[in-house]
């Protein structure tokens, strides 16, 4: 795709992002349990009218691309352009009241994220990132950049919970154990973190397409490499697993560490 | 102390914590490394940075007031009423990049936290305790207030890592099981959510006098209990284990969780 359409793709992601945002701030840290009939929780009506807000603008906007959402399924699924859209990734950062769980657009074309957007609607920060282009980082702080990392030793690593790594734990100790720190939660924002060249190592399991799709094109338009923790490519039948580095030479020791 | 005297001695505190914001907020996410002679990291400058800054503030408007703080150690060790600064509560969270450090600004009097501010920089967000009053909050979301929570099984659980549980982890545990779910990370800013009403339990290990003399007036005016583990009140004397819980009704069952 050129570099032209590209960029008018990623306005509308853009577009899609504020509209989400626009949807999920009155409902963070609300305390609406007692205004709701049945069992939804904020962060599901949250979840729900932020997707449906998307999916109402890109198909507007874009009515020849499919749309696949972690809500409301998949339409269109013939089309080559497909956005994929998580409108919290980072469910229990919203529900605890963090300021760290990110709205995740991606535009895959023929299967591969061409572009891809994290959003967080508290701080206002924004990262956006286009196939062959240097991200872009809208926010309070920080520049866009992986920074370089001599070594495991010298890493810091992060990781969403404990609980995510689940009996791949073990592998994950050994990573830990490689780099100089670990430090817990995050989601996408972590992801955003490393290409701002905070966070050095990234290994997190059973990511869905949704959750990574947008984070691939983000990392590696600021220096970074997102791949699974056998240092492969993520595809849509990857398993789950994600490895992000920012200096692509830790990629091959910080996979053997989490090698089965 | 009256109220009126605490109102003013608040007003100073919030001083004290707009001006270590104003040395902190350059230094976030800041690439200063290549600048720097010798060892110092950008979060030991800032650290030293903004005590120096408070110390400045308040030994001109409270020159009778005693200063500890965590990185310049204690000023009039005789006065009856002391500030306790820690300037950078978070390390890890600052070092990566994630704006859920805080500052922590507390009044003793006689040894008894009288006023806690909670302050952080980067989203603008502040907790202002005092005792026998209302806790304030300022923020782009959020209400002060614990909530209710029926019982540990319905209850949001929260730490800020496993790594400063050392051999209380089983016990940690223990409190996890009993728990609806677990959330990592936050340092300070965890408890202030709890203060808004969105995590229900907090139990850390290993806080000094300066991580949580300003937690107790704020947790306190919003509708909480600040604890040790076994349910008693923290003193200058505790151990370091804390237990916070939004609804004074779980602390029993919680600190049964915990006990050794």
């Amino acid at each position: 795709m050129d570099a032209g359409r590209l960029a008018a793709l990623a306005a509308i992601a853009e577009a899609a992002a504020d509209v989400a945002g626009a949807v999920i701030r009155p409902l963070f840290r609300a305390d609406i349990a007692a205004e709701i009939k049945g069992d939804a929780s904020p962060v599901t009506i949250a979840d729900r009218a932020a997707e449906q807000a998307m999916r109402a603008l890109l198909a507007e906007r874009t009515p020849q691309a499919g749309v696949m959402g972690e809500e409301f399924g998949l339409d269109r699924p013939g089309a080559g352009l497909r956005w994929v859209l998580d409108p919290i990734d980072g469910t229990r950062a919203f529900i605890t009241g963090r300021p760290l769980f990110g709205t995740l657009i991606a535009l895959l074309e023929e299967g591969e994220p061409v572009l891809g957007v994290i959003d967080q609607p508290i701080t206002g920060e924004r990262w956006v990132g286009v196939a062959g282009e240097r991200t872009r980082f809208r926010g309070p702080a920080g520049r866009v950049g992986t920074r370089r990392c001599a070594s495991l030793a010298a890493a810091e690593l992060s990781c969403t919970s404990p609980e995510m790594l689940g009996d791949a734990a073990p592998r994950f100790a050994r990573l830990a154990a490689a780099a100089r720190r670990v430090t817990w939660g995050g989601d996408c924002y972590g992801f955003g973190l490393l290409a701002l060249g905070q966070i050095d190592v990234i290994a997190e399991r059973d990511l869905k397409l949704w959750d990574w799709a947008a984070l691939g094109p983000v990392i590696e338009g600021a220096g970074g490499l997102l791949r699974d923790w056998s240092g492969r490519r993520l595809t849509a039948e990857s398993a789950g697993d994600a490895l992000a580095v920012g200096d692509p030479a830790l990629l091959e020791a910080a996979a053997a560490c989490l090698a089965g």
